[in-house]
């Protein structure tokens, strides 16, 4: 088995890959367990943090993922930095090589700059989202949480996923990883919202929420992003909230084990109900959780276990 | 002896709980001298700083205590931050959690916030300052630095803070604290920010600095926040600082030995004196150190030193 | 030999103190290469970053310079900082002091600030650039990054240095650094932007770029800052580029081994062609990996290696 140089995207992976991934991550939530939370795994290696858009919560679930392993963090936000506009953005990387790091954990607003940035360095690469088109540790972090609850397997499950499909990384990443992992996925949001071509496969598209959670082994909510709205691709707030929050009685139709999932943050009584947040079928913080392991074991597998 | 889990507010310690702080912050003034200044007591062990309200000082001063025992930090500050306004606290909290850290330091401007924290998370909570309602850490630097210079006690010592005592978590923290060791606090200030029902036990009010400073072994100015004037709660800047202003005559009333304090950033000659601010008595420069040694002694209490 | 306590300018640094700062940078480099890339030589010690002036690159430079030693890292960014305004510098230090570290790296917008602050502190101090005056640390890579080229040294060479020479500290820097070592230096750019107070001992100055890359053994464009167009001081774009931007014609007229130098941010074809940035006689990507190995061999110097 060979493992990829990089984590651009869950495709360049096999499942084979995902598995061997899995099941470091399994030992990484033991290491974040223990009293004593410090391995020496990755000591002298270097993670740079470049985020030219905002996230909290990726950025400290990786930091965290860096540091219980020993290794150091040099971090970068766009946001007080004096990179200048006119710069082209293989100068950026140039400049932002000065931190000379073993691996850059990368999110940039337009798609494609994580695959551009690693044919111009020769560190690692880790996609932490990149405009619309993917996030390939959430989808990991999903699928794992899901396997935890369904060991055997994704053959024959389903998952269905709401909401703003057509503006959502974390949609098509974990469309990509499921189906590839043997789930059936579909996607579920107002029309103007679900982009056709997303369909095909072991995908498929529904307006109708409860026709999506019918028979689904997790249900997966994404945040309304509020701002888009009032441009004519969203209906209003009362409108959206009536046909597509996740609620108690649409979980009804779904498996009676069925997952409760959201990446966060949420948007209570919007997208989701508190209620279900909050109930025993939510894993919403297993996800947070969980996303500290699976990214220890994305930067574990990418600096000293590749094979 | 028992502590607690937590360090919200000093009313949850024991008088006997704060002198073994004090103790532990003895050992740590030792550990900061030493040429070799970093210890492994934390080692493996994760601080998160959550500042909703910025703080240079405050956050320094944590890492700082962090970092020399080997404690992995990692920082939140709400400025640079993507968390959407529309998220509640809660779920805000459950966000940062992602850092899965094992104590978490929080500054937040709405008074409570840290208190409702330690309800949502397994880790220990230090507060940072909430409010105007309490800052632990910095009445227990002051006393702490008082106590260096005073090492018989607070019994039968007096201290006096003088400036806008409503706004101000310090005035609040510090008489709680002092009252509770065995001290007389008088507040003083202009009437319109000198709240009553803080007059009681071993705390009395006045506007007379020079009353205040009477026989005082400690004299504590605050720093005016400027930007709060002009609402007409305070005198004109001119009128306050003649009558407010910390100056040497006012001192000729304290108490020989008495300490001038003052819990930073300086307004010189507004609140006090450029040359009170660094003369002899002055002990500001000693707060700023202590306030490491002091914040070592909680991190090392809460995290391995708890009985 | 003894070494200065600080790097506030290489004017205070003998040519025997840059050399030996230049040996050890020998050392870092590989330092900075192996598999396990962390060395204790700076363990128990807190070097704290003081930017009050953002810049991107140095700071990065410093922080991985820092940690691949094992020193811990405390940073101040003014940008997210409650700073208050009216408090006086020598107020802001105290206060920052609250870091407690043993060095101190320090960019700031005004001339001879770094200088002040090695008044009020007991730490050592860097300065990473004040105002237009300087940035040593800048110009010892840039000379590092020659004698790797011309092991020979620095007698008998010269160094061209085209741009916004004014506003420029990179020029003033490296002007003074390496006519100390024993080059010739030209400074050239617009009239307006070329003090004449500037020439003298080994140092001239010209308008016309092909007299001042004449011979010269090195060339080093300045990034333009547009923003400082059209006031007066900057001809038009059009016009710039036309006379002062780095092209291969220019180099025609320098010495056959003759490097390409900038000090970043690149504007590829603005100052200097693009070609020319990517081609076989520019070492731009070498003066970052320097700016990594210099930084540590200053930390090192100061920290532990003062004789």
């Amino acid at each position: 088995m060979t493992t990829p140089k990089h984590l651009l995207d869950t495709q360049d992976w096999t499942v084979e890959n995902i598995e061997a991934l899995f099941n470091t991550a399994d030992v990484m939530a033991q290491v974040l367990e223990r009293t004593i939370k410090k391995v020496p795994a990755l000591q002298g290696f270097t993670v740079g943090t470049l985020f030219f858009e905002p996230s909290t919560r990726t950025r400290l679930s990786f930091e965290r993922a860096a540091r219980a392993q020993s290794a150091d963090v040099v971090s970068f936000a766009a946001g007080g930095s004096s990179l200048a506009k006119g710069e082209s953005l293989k100068d950026t990387l140039k400049t932002l090589d000065a931190m000379q790091a073993d691996l850059y954990v990368v999110r940039h607003a337009v798609a494609g700059v994580p695959h551009q940035l690693a044919r111009w360095t020769d560190a690692a690469i880790v996609n932490a989202g990149d405009g619309r088109r993917a996030h390939p540790t959430q989808a990991l972090l999903d699928a794992y949480t899901f396997r935890q609850r369904f060991p055997d397997g994704f053959a024959g499950k389903k998952l269905a996923i709401v909401g703003d499909i057509m503006h959502s990384r974390v949609a098509r990443s974990n469309a990509e990883l499921w189906t590839k992992l043997g789930a059936q996925v579909t996607l579920c949001g107002p029309r103007t919202l679900l982009p056709p071509e997303l369909a095909g496969g072991r995908v498929s598209l529904t307006t109708d929420l409860c026709e999506a959670a019918e028979g689904a082994h997790a249900v997966m909510a994404l945040r309304l992003q509020s701002e888009r709205m009032g441009r004519g691709l969203l209906p209003s707030l009362a409108e959206y909230r009536a046909r597509y929050c996740l609620t108690e009685e649409v979980m009804a139709g779904a498996h009676p084990d069925a997952l409760v999932m959201h990446p966060g943050p949420l948007n209570r009584d919007v997208e989701i109900s508190g209620a279900l947040a909050d109930g025993p079928q939510s894993v919403i913080e297993a996800q947070v959780k969980n996303g500290v392991s699976v990214r220890m074991a994305v930067l574990y597998t990418l600096l000293v276990g590749r094979r």
